[in-house]
């Protein structure tokens, strides 16, 4: 057992690690090491790896053998580094202790800064910087956070203390307190953690202080928000997290002191200019919780300059030597500069994509480089919505842009409503200021906007990696959270109402707003050539119509992958045929129906055609169960029941006799709604199985798709169509299907006198056309795995039942994701590897895609390309995911 | 290409062949060879082998190169040994031209007698025999069989001219015709076959008759009802049919001439006496048709008893030459016996248990042999209901009882009318004799009822093979078909009436009758023990009671693989708490409603418990969605409408008050019904997935099952619960429902301070599930292969809603079986036998089995057999056919 081997190293100088450490020391602890090795002021201190962490989980929550005794050895040597003593009055040294996983989690660990401060070293403090007041009001911050995040004591019982103190105060800043009021308020904090700890005391020993807040940093690993953030970011459960133990530095000792965070480019437009925030005289949590609204970086030049030049040096040097835009967080002593941590910058998708290529542009870094660091959800933040332009919109106030795209929701002044309502609206938080408790709320939330905090608080931060439109630091917007409502400008917003957030332009509005795609710039084309230089699979799209094609072609698609028929006939004239199709009672009937769909289907696929001049065209034939076409059971039950009611009232032989028709005609509609009542619909008489039973359903549709393409194909265009059987689970019906479409389409072409090929396949979307993909790959030109259905079957999973259960499944971690949004590969996934490899065991070059939901997702995509497919499909803003997805693949393989 | 080889061997004499030859040969030729082998009487005659007619059908339907000279050949060597000469009219050979496949096709392939005969050689038939009677009679036979079956002239058109002459005799029999009467017959039927034909006339040469005929018996292999033969007795459509050519002898050329059938033992009782039945101057198919009443065999011995003793002897050595029950074919020529064919006869489940049970004690074969002679139709024969004997019935008539088994149903008078009113009831079909056309008809019907024939008859043979009760020969039935009606001793019977058929007596009864099982008698106990030391799957049943379960252990269950609690809660008093529990709006209500199932079904469980003292209990979890308990929607729609129309009418305060309550509570039941309504139920939030959301079901449940196992224990029965986790996906359901079953368990058994083994396994019945097998495998003691949703969700068929076009599959050979009734062991197998080998890569000695409709059925058992699982169950009354048929597979593989 590791953790009873007191030789093994559980603590780590700052001088021993480095940047490729990550693992043992977490991502701030291997940075502020690298930070410390390329010569960079940084507060002297150590780091307690991440085993230590796992080795108290496992070693019923100890400290594993030998840490306590490495951590008291490395605090000796920050002692010398610093000239301090940890607990001494004269020159204490003070520490923070903050926590550090390996993998980014912002907000949910937690931090005490200034451990070592007691009723002695405060006196100490004092006298050592001659400014009681910064003495004091560091104890006072230290022991809020202290019996916070150590003890449990919930922080409002400080703030109604230090609130009540503030009011008598001019300004009603906490930096008017006098150091009387600072005295008497940690008193009071005292006998606040004596009564809310039931008789136990702040602990006055620095090193007890430390053994706690250590212990709580590993204990804060296992907080339900910590928990649910490793959920939505699928980060494993056993990595823990490091602690770093760091000499304090103090932007708080007065006016030449400040604290601050800075992004080396833009993290919003990705512009190659330093951004970011600070304060002068406060704490780093200042800036980040956004108490105190913090002004641009620029403005430091003029209170700091020395500090501020010192400082665009170092940012310079850290961007280069990490190649990646940087987040760093600095802290001015006394006009001293000191870094304390840097680490790779949130950004978003347009900041990822102009971020990419213009430091592959400066020769930073090389394109395969540049096409790893974009991410699908940024990719996806670009296609997001933004305001129509020639909206009339009804401005309530403007706030600062955090987080762009923007959304139309229902207001929520908490989490636990937004949770709720959300599952019948689409929901905006709006908040004074957000926490991590508000986690959940964010992540149901369309948009999320704030009263308070700047551009790095918190509700930014997380709303920008979360993708999600984000406004803060509204202040015009006056919140009565209990009551619900907030006043803004005048104007009362109830709990409920429509709001639209524009996170692009920081603008609040009233009601729904119509939204449009944005343009996507030269960055964006420039990144996604070279995606496609480096791509094996190609991108289709799924599309239905020539105008969905022609946006799918315009966002780079090479084809289309599936054309759904049915959805041609849903519209309101072309129903009415269809209906007449479906309650024909006899062949000729049904067949004079299909006669006027005919023409109607073969316009349909040329504008298709057409906008996909000299790429493939996959058109899938009928395939929802024909009750879909007919009404509502329920909806005729009550529209009979009123005509009977009305029977009654009438009065005349000729209205009875007219009502008499209608009733029954609802009558006769009624029982062939019944007679093609299924009781699984899904599981029923859909797919092939309608044109086996009704091959002249297959014969009209191969006849539409093979005229339309002859008739474009005289236009000069490309055509190359591929016909789609969907729903095959044994190779006869395939077979069957597959010689009525070429008889037709064979005869079509004679016809027309042409030469053209077109190809016949099938979906795989059946366990069983997996499993027997070798027998079906006999009839097959193309297989298209239909990722949708085959998840349905394989689970035995409802998409349209499942929300219920899916959700609580998800949230109790007895799946990892919604299967429908990202491929199972641990199931469906090995039923469509088990269909590529027995389809290419019958024929080895078989052309193989996916046209399901998964096709545009990235993780399904990289597995599509693991498998070997020839192609993924997916709907057409999803497109250029797909194809920097693909790049990304290939780029994965190439390691 | 062997059409084109001539010298290729496509014709064997009898003396060539023996009985190892069926494939070439076909049935009838093979036992025709060895026939003539072991020396027996077989009238001289030759084989046209089975590869002739394939390479017919390949060859553009023309004979290959050198077969009709070697026909020829053949013909010559005949000649020679009959000392007649084909063509002669002075001594003219006659032949019959019979097709044979390799497996025997009753009634399904056609056959020529008499072939040979013209107007030359008619008058050479009667000079030599003195006869011209007789040889007239021959020759008319001929011309109706000829054109029929060659030139397909409908039998009808001659059946006319035949009746207005019989209806000139006094007798009205075809034996008081007069020679010249038969001379005008054949004329006109001369004249008959010249118009039908459009001018062809019907030839004359009788080499031209033979080729005409051969090509008739290939072409034969095709016909519709062949094709469904086969289709419905899956056999192959490649192994083509033999012809088999041989001199003809006559059974009609006066009263010391006859014909018959036997069975070396009873078909109906498997008693051991010569059965059967022959007529006095007739020809064979005379005895087949029906036409004439048959006499019993044993009355041959007093009117020819030369030959029957010569009969007796012979048909005692080939049965012990074939080791098996014969069927034979005789006719006697003037005196002399002829053997015209002899294969293995078809018979009862009865008679195959006793005469396989009787010919072990006989030393004729060993038990292995016995074993594999009798198959699960057959032991699902034995277990037919028979009529109540207690039942009071109103006896119509009575016939023959021609196969055993009682059965009620709607009377039907055509084919027709059978398939298409079998679609909504049971039916009864009724004829006056059944032909090959009623095939499909027989299939649909529940019972077969003929006016004509006897026990070897169409209707007889088909019924018996079909496993169907049958009465024949009930000649007191008038039956009008045009009508559809008919009399029966002055009671008029109109279609659709309800009739019962009892085939193991005879008796036709008006109306529904009640039925009984029968006794199983000691020749089955003696298969079954034989079984049950031969096979290596044990045997249990799907049994939800305890009176279920007691009938399962009778017929040799080895313990209950599947009880489903949810059949528990459909009792009405149960329904109501069931229903209380579903809409509890908390889970303290939910709890309250539950704890008042549980004491009911602890006591379903003892009963279960007592019933299977010293064997496993398997018992399932609840499994249908929730909704399944409440009203139906549509129902509870009317239900409302009615309320409100009411609501209108009602006058007095109260009345309005009541009805207003009476509306608001079906509207709450209606918005909970609503809710829980799912568009694919099968698919929804069932199984698992309810204990999963609801662990206080699961709980109950739990605690129920484990406290009457230890009530029963504590009245000294041996129990072994299994308990059951249903409709599992991923390992971390199971992983998770395991754990509350496990500490409810062990709570229990803890209260009641008891030792108690139990086990905790899963139905494997999603694809899911039996891909990922290896990580479920590694929280289950068992795997339950549920093959019902298993097919379901691996063909994506709902059982449910697949009647309409899966009879189309069939039909149409698209899908071989119904996959719900026979396990398609090329998909859903496969995935199967993954989940077994997942399984076990786990959990090498992992105990698995299957619950679903197959483990009843033989190939699907056997298929069970075969991937090495521990277990089948079944219902109870399938057991002794899984018993047999796992001792079946086990005989298979020591092969």
């Amino acid at each position: 057992m590791l953790y009873q081997d007191r030789n093994h190293q559980w603590v780590y100088s700052f001088e021993e690690g480095n940047a490729s450490m990550k693992a043992l020391l977490g991502g701030k602890g291997a940075n502020v090491a690298e930070m410390t090795d390329i010569g960079l002021p940084v507060p002297p201190g150590f780091t307690i790896t991440t085993e230590a962490c796992t080795a108290y989980q496992d070693y019923s929550r100890q400290f594993p053998e030998g840490m306590w005794t490495q951590v008291q050895t490395a605090l000796k040597v920050v002692e010398k580094q610093t000239g301090k003593l940890f607990g001494s009055a004269e020159n204490p040294l003070l520490v923070s202790v903050r926590s550090g996983a390996a993998v980014s989690m912002p907000g949910m660990m937690d931090t005490v800064l200034n451990l070592g401060l007691n009723d002695q070293t405060v006196e100490g403090l004092a006298a050592l910087t001659g400014n009681p007041r910064f003495a004091y009001d560091a104890y006072r911050r230290f022991i809020t956070m202290f019996a916070n995040v150590v003890m449990d004591v919930k922080s409002e019982k400080f703030d109604r203390v230090l609130s009540r103190y503030k009011a008598q105060t001019t300004s009603g800043a906490d930096t008017d307190l006098s150091v009387e009021q600072l005295q008497e308020i940690v008193a009071t904090y005292k006998t606040v953690i004596f009564s809310e700890r039931h008789g136990e005391s702040f602990p006055q020993d620095p090193f007890a202080q430390l053994r706690m807040a250590i212990s709580a940093v590993f204990e804060s690993w296992n907080t339900e928000r910590a928990v649910s953030y490793r959920r939505v970011h699928r980060i494993s459960d056993d990595i823990g997290t490091a602690v770093n133990v760091q000499s304090m530095v103090f932007g708080n000792m007065g006016w030449d002191c400040g604290t601050g965070v800075a992004f080396t480019r833009n993290p919003s437009t990705g512009e190659s200019t330093l951004y970011g925030e600070f304060l002068l005289n406060a704490q780093g949590e200042d800036v980040v919780a956004g108490i105190r609204t913090p002004k641009p970086i620029a403005e430091l030049a003029a209170d700091l300059p020395t500090a501020f030049t010192q400082f665009q040096q170092i940012t310079k040097q850290l961007e280069s030597h990490y190649q990646d835009m940087q987040d760093i967080e600095f802290t001015i002593e006394k006009g001293k500069l000191y870094l304390l941590q840097t680490r790779t910058g949130k950004r978003t998708g347009a900041a990822a994509v102009r971020i990419a290529v213009e430091m592959v542009e400066e020769g930073m870094i090389d394109r395969k480089t540049a096409l790893m660091r974009v991410n699908g959800d940024q990719i996806d933040q670009l296609l997001h919505p933004m305001i129509d332009p020639s909206a009339e919109i009804d401005l309530l106030t403007q706030g600062l842009p955090a987080s762009p795209g923007a959304a139309t929701g229902r207001i929520c002044f908490t989490p636990a409503e937004a949770e709720k309502y959300s599952e019948d609206y689409r929901v905006i938080l709006v908040r004074h200021e957000t926490s991590p408790d508000d986690f959940n709320g964010m992540l149901v939330a369309q948009a999320v906007l704030t009263a308070r905090g700047g551009m790095t608080s918190h509700a930014a931060v997380v709303a920008r990696g979360m993708g999600k439109p984000c406004v803060v630091g509204a202040e015009a917007l006056e919140i009565d959270e209990e009551e619900g409502f907030m006043h803004v400008n005048g104007v009362e917003m109830r709990r409920g109402d429509w709001l639209t957030v524009d996170g692009s332009t920081g603008r609040i509005i009233r009601g729904k707003v119509p939204t449009v795609q944005p343009e996507l710039d030269d960055n964006f084309q420039t990144l996604m050539g070279w995606a496609d230089e480096t791509r094996r699979l190609q991108v289709r799209a799924n599309a239905d119509n020539g105008h969905d094609a022609t946006v799918a072609r315009n966002y780079g698609a090479e084809g289309i992958g599936l054309c759904r028929t049915e959805h041609m006939f849903f519209e309101k004239e072309r129903l009415a045929i269809m209906r007449e199709m479906i309650l024909a009672s006899t062949r000729s009937e049904r067949e004079e129906a299909l006669d006027r769909l005919l023409p109607i289907q073969k316009n349909d696929f040329k504008a298709i055609f057409r906008a996909m001049d000299g790429l493939p065209v996959t058109i899938r034939l009928l395939d929802p169960p024909l009750h879909e076409f007919l009404p509502d059971a329920a909806a005729l039950h009550v529209e009979l029941v009123e005509l009977k009611l009305k029977l009654q009232k009438v009065k005349t032989y000729k209205k009875i006799d007219a009502t008499l028709k209608q009733i029954y005609e609802k009558e006769q509609l009624m029982a062939q709604v019944e007679r093609l009542h299924e009781s699984n619909p899904m599981l029923g008489h859909r797919g092939c199985r309608l044109g086996m039973v009704y091959p002249e359903v297959t014969m009209m549709q191969a006849r539409a798709i093979v005229a339309a393409a002859c008739e474009v194909q005289v236009e000069g265009i490309k055509v190359m169509p591929e016909i789609m059987i969907p729903l095959v689970s044994m190779a006869t019906e395939l077979q069957a299907q597959r010689a009525v479409v070429k008889q037709i389409a064979d005869s079509v072409i004679g016809e027309y006198g042409l030469q053209l090929d077109y190809q016949i396949g099938t979906m795989i979307e059946l366990p069983r056309a997996a499993i027997t993909a070798d027998e079906i790959a006999e009839h097959a030109d193309f297989f298209s795995f239909g990722t949708n259905d085959l998840t349905q079957t394989t689970f035995g999973l409802s998409r349209d039942d499942s929300a219920r259960f899916l959700s609580h499944y998800i949230t109790h971690k007895v799946m990892p994701n919604d299967p429908f949004r990202v491929l199972d590969q641990g199931g469906v996934g090995k039923i469509v590897q088990m269909g590529v490899e027995r389809g290419r065991q019958t024929k080895e070059k078989l052309k193989v895609g996916i046209c399901g939901e998964h096709g545009g997702e990235p993780s399904s995509i990289d597995f599509c390309h693991r498998i070997g497919m020839n192609y993924v499909s997916c709907s057409p803003f999803r497109v250029p995911i797909a194809r920097l997805a693909a790049a990304q693949s290939a780029l994965r393989e190439e390691k």
